[in-house]
């Protein structure tokens, strides 16, 4: 499959690589294209990684994932254009963090409105789906790090595109037990309000590839 | 050990009615001494189970418990009466939930700010410790009913009260290993904001028995 991913960051760069790696076509999209990350990337990936502007990201994949920083995920995704997102499943794996008061960072966005909602409502034509974004990127894309049965959410409008994203996730490693669809986009809400629970879990469990798992009696 | 507890809802008559099984004396708390719903916590409770205002549940406790609705427990801590609650453990069950534009409930503080420590500024000579905020009131109870090994939050200023509250967490069922401690009061944006996730889960999993177990690799 072909996949636009934005960003150039950590997420992008592991999201894309381990999609690359099972063999899928992906152009990684920046502000610019030429971007000296995306372009090294793209020479570490190997196989079919390309780069290129966010608009040729989003126009060349079939699925495109917003790997963005949060705060500037609005400005990536207009700047892709709402023609290349037309129709297509838009995996959100943001989180609106602010880090002006310093660590942990609180949310640019929240409590009665998400992320994941802002960009659904600014691209109506796009299947957004919020997935991924309670995890760190290695546990993304090998969730083996932490031992044992642990928890991915997803949450979107659209049930065909959270059937492909749940297909998507397991081809990532996990297991369809461990995929928790939380209903409508709106739970992005408390997807990304969680954030800032899970934040502080790195430091009392010392390590990032700390997750939760949804037990229920 | 002589408990307050500070609400007459579901949580506090559980919680009360758990300490008196345990053997604890425990004065029930509301806006009003003889209290309708207080009085017959009494009756069902037995044992050296009280009731009385917030002032005279927070004198009669060495310890006291918040278990009043968020968004009144500033208003009932303020009744409860700083000189009653000076050098105690108070343990701050609340959630600051807004049902004002419907389910699920948004939340009246949050972000660069949380209930917790609201009623840690409040009452300084207090020591608040947040706990048990993130499950359902049976669950706090009988933590098996939620199978296996799932997970508990502490976090306060004094070290000191939440051994304390460690140790009581214990009697209630609670294994240590599943008891985690996140730093400060602070950490109460984390634990607070996540019950706007826990919340979506009653839904996704058709039942309020449950809970998270966080798992580091």
């Amino acid at each position: 499959m072909r996949f636009g991913v934005l960003g150039t960051g950590v997420v992008g760069q592991t999201l894309g690589g381990k999609l690359v790696s099972l063999g899928h076509e992906v152009t990684m999209g920046a502000r610019q294209a030429g971007n000296e990350v995306a372009a090294g990337w793209v020479k570490a990936a190997g196989g079919s990684a390309s780069e290129g502007s966010f608009a040729d990201a989003a126009a060349f994949g079939e699925t495109v994932m917003n790997a963005t920083a949060g705060a500037s995920s609005l400005d990536a995704l207009a700047a892709a254009g709402a023609e290349n997102l037309e129709d297509k499943v838009l995996i959100d794996v943001a989180n609106p963090l602010d880090f002006s008061g310093g660590l942990p960072p609180s949310l640019t966005v929240g409590n009665t409105d998400s992320l994941g909602e802002q960009i659904q409502r600014a691209h109506p034509k796009a299947k957004v789906v919020k997935a991924l974004n309670t995890i760190a990127a290695e546990v993304m894309v090998e969730p083996g790090l932490v031992p044992g049965s642990h928890t991915v959410f997803i949450a979107g409008e659209d049930d065909g595109a959270k059937g492909q994203v749940r297909a998507l996730l397991q081809e990532l490693g996990w297991p369809a037990k461990d995929i928790l669809d939380l209903g409508s986009i709106a739970a992005s809400r408390g997807t990304e309000a969680y954030v800032t629970l899970w934040l502080r879990f790195w430091a009392a469990a010392g390590t990032r590839a700390v997750n939760i798992k949804v037990i229920a009696g």
